[in-house]
């Protein structure tokens, strides 16, 4: 057991299936061979992650701890006995910036309390991404992640949302389950009024990236439908 | 004069003096390499910032225009006109990622209005990192940019975001300018009660770069003075 106590590295992600030097800098690539210990969502995107970044230790010899939704506190608090023994541990999301939409936080939380130094790694977040793309008010701005699930109380939220902006010219940006997006697109234009501007970013970084922002009443001669795609939601006045 | 339109590249810079490879893809450098045209906030820094990038062209082939607070709108409309005519664009923060907290968002707001493509490219953000490495909730967060800079405003709006984040959960996240780092400490030591959770995330990225989190009740101990580092301060409960 060292004496020095280790770090936690937070690791972004692709945001999907693109190259990774297409988002990560050399410098996460040469800082994760140097890890023994991983905490991830899910054992195999992580490895396939890993080895994409140029990975190149046996994997029998490295220590994947899972952490999920259903990872007691107490479990995520004892992976942390490793990071206190000096073991450096990087921590990864499923895609994009750990600890931001995810489980992870939980992590970097108990870490304070135990006087663990941690590291954030640049890479994608599609929050941000979005925002720069939506032309829109970044210096303030709101994330709700998701909005209500019932499309009632989802139009009510959306219009809540509106007024706000109205008043504040606050930006704000949510996120939906990939296959409600079309219902999603529904119920922005039928709570806002036709001057609000909304601004879709899908697919952010890969390909087929699309991002496009207009006011509500011209979307609503669009009949835009963003599919399956993982996609940002934003509204502005 | 091409026939094809031009796009609108939004490029990352650097936090600080740190190379550009530890927090930007390659992605990105190779972009670079084949534009013409910037704009930018201060030419000095962006022509340092290019070459750093490994930038080869020769400035006085490049194309510059300054877009700062200061820039009339028209003038910006008119920065599109090169890109209409087919020239791909990059538009240059002085720090992290541009159209965030700076006067980039009017380019990209009528970049949609003409129609042209906007590409938002990954690199570091001040306010995401320090949101991962903060450990608090980032499934609902605020972005408030730069609290008001009287200390009785300051104190009052500090005391809206507490009363705010107790009933939420919502993250809260700010900024000042370097030299009002210590005041802004105190006035939050002053507002809040011991057991909200203040981070202070300073010089994000760089080689002294400082995230520590605890307890009001804590720091009001600790007596800790940013100093005029880059600092992005972090309400949760």
């Amino acid at each position: 057991m060292s004496s020095k106590t280790g770090s936690i590295f937070l690791i972004p992600s692709t945001l999907g299936d693109t190259p990774p030097e297409r988002v990560l800098p050399a410098y996460n690539f040469q800082l994760i061979q140097q890890l023994d210990v991983f905490i991830v969502e899910e054992l195999r995107t992580a490895r396939r992650f890993l080895r994409k970044c140029g990975y190149e230790k046996d994997f029998e010899t490295t220590t994947f701890h899972i952490l999920n939704e259903h990872t007691a506190e107490n479990d995520v608090f004892a992976f942390l006995e490793q990071v206190r023994a000096g073991m450096d541990t990087g921590l990864l999301s499923e895609a994009g910036c750990p600890a931001v939409a995810d489980p992870g936080s939980l992590v970097v939380k108990l870490a304070h309390e135990s006087g663990i130094r941690v590291v954030p790694l640049s890479g994608p977040s599609s929050i941000i991404m979005a925002l720069m793309g939506s032309g829109f008010n970044g210096q303030n701005f709101s994330f709700h992640g998701y909005l209500p699930v019932k499309a009632p109380d989802r139009i009510k939220k959306i219009r809540e949302i509106e007024r706000d902006l109205l008043k504040t010219g606050h930006t704000h940006i949510f996120i939906e389950a990939p296959y409600r997006n079309n219902h999603m697109i529904e119920s922005i234009l039928m709570a806002c009024g036709n001057d609000t501007l909304l601004c879709v970013a899908s697919n952010i970084s890969l390909s087929d990236e699309s991002i496009i922002t207009a006011p509500i009443g011209r979307w609503k001669k669009m009949n835009f439908q963003p599919g399956k795609k993982p996609t940002v939601f934003l509204l502005s006045r």
